[in-house]
């Protein structure tokens, strides 16, 4: 079975046999695929253009979308369905963890992500120009400018994260650094992709 | 007694009988005036052209350094001298975050100001491009846009606060707005004032 995560810049496809990889939007023509692809799309013109082909098949419909709110992001609704109790760190672009319990969607909140983090800081002052130290000792406040905003961004994401006492799933590209702000945390990739093959059994019974 | 906080763009004046009053540091002319003025400055180019003049009295070089961290701006350590068992947050560009128990100074941290918090979220992508709501309810988990950056931003912050379990005391431009967000803080635009009096009561014995 081939999913398909359709972003503006890059689609991410998962094969049971080949795995993980990613392909340029650019590059891409669907018309080149000839088995069935399921999928799930934040980029408007390549859903419109999928629209017309019959073994493009869109995810997005089978959600029960009153469980989320409406202007929830598609990818994070499915890496929400694979999860039935766990906080679910994605840490991107922007960071968003969002919570279930015991099966149900208790809400989350957004942080900006480790790279527009950094420049909002140093936007503020060059004297904020530094990379966040992930081995903070979150313990002690900060007694210099590397810690005092490592210990603003990162001690205060995982503090609210560590207070919900769930498990705690990280994914997305920066997983691996944010993993290390926790005693406890597992990094799954592939988070997503076993929403989709989640709804895709329950609703659609393949 | 006359009183100024020097920044990079402007110079901030208290005056036992005027009160509070602010000067652009374009027009300011130190010469013209005749009697003592205590002043910290953070402004490279202004502190050296007060050096030559008598009437003009740095009171940084009065602080036992060794008490706080060699970066730690000198406006945040003067707000700390005024405070004895608390927590001192400053709101302005960056939001600093002090803490002294028992007259012990402990450490802070620093988080974005609103403003550069704002850019930070909308260049991230223009669905959080929202005004933080400062009224949020911190209980519950965001479920819309608008609170799920707020949550990330507000809440986060919030609870680190109160987690210390001090006395709140907030300064700087956006203090009135930040202290919708505690069940009990105190707004107090002079703590940096009063630092400085501290320090001339104590160290030049006036």
């Amino acid at each position: 079975m081939l999913l398909c995560d359709i972003g503006n810049t890059s689609l991410h496809f998962y094969d049971d046999e080949k795995g993980e990889y990613k392909e340029s939007v650019v590059a891409f023509d669907p018309s080149t695929f000839l088995e069935k692809v399921y999928y799930i799309s934040v980029n408007a013109k390549l859903s419109k253009e999928l629209k017309n082909l019959d073994n493009w098949i869109d995810l997005a419909p089978l959600i029960q979308r009153n469980k989320y709110y409406e202007t929830m992001g598609i990818d994070r609704i499915f890496a929400v369905e694979a999860t039935s109790h766990g906080v679910i760190v994605d840490a991107g672009s922007a960071v968003t963890v969002d919570v279930v319990r015991d099966g149900v969607y208790e809400g989350g909140f957004i942080s900006p992500g480790k790279h527009a983090m950094q420049k909002c800081y140093s936007d503020i002052s060059p004297a904020l120009e530094y990379p966040f130290n992930f081995e903070l000792n979150q313990k002690n406040l900060a007694k210099n400018s590397q810690d005092a905003i490592s210990y603003g961004y990162l001690k205060l994401l995982a503090s609210e994260i560590c207070s919900y006492d769930l498990p705690i799933i990280l994914t997305g590209g920066d997983a691996e650094e944010f993993a290390q702000l926790f005693f406890d945390a597992r990094v799954n990739k592939r988070v997503l992709f076993e929403g989709m093959q989640k709804i895709i059994e329950q609703v659609l019974e393949i």
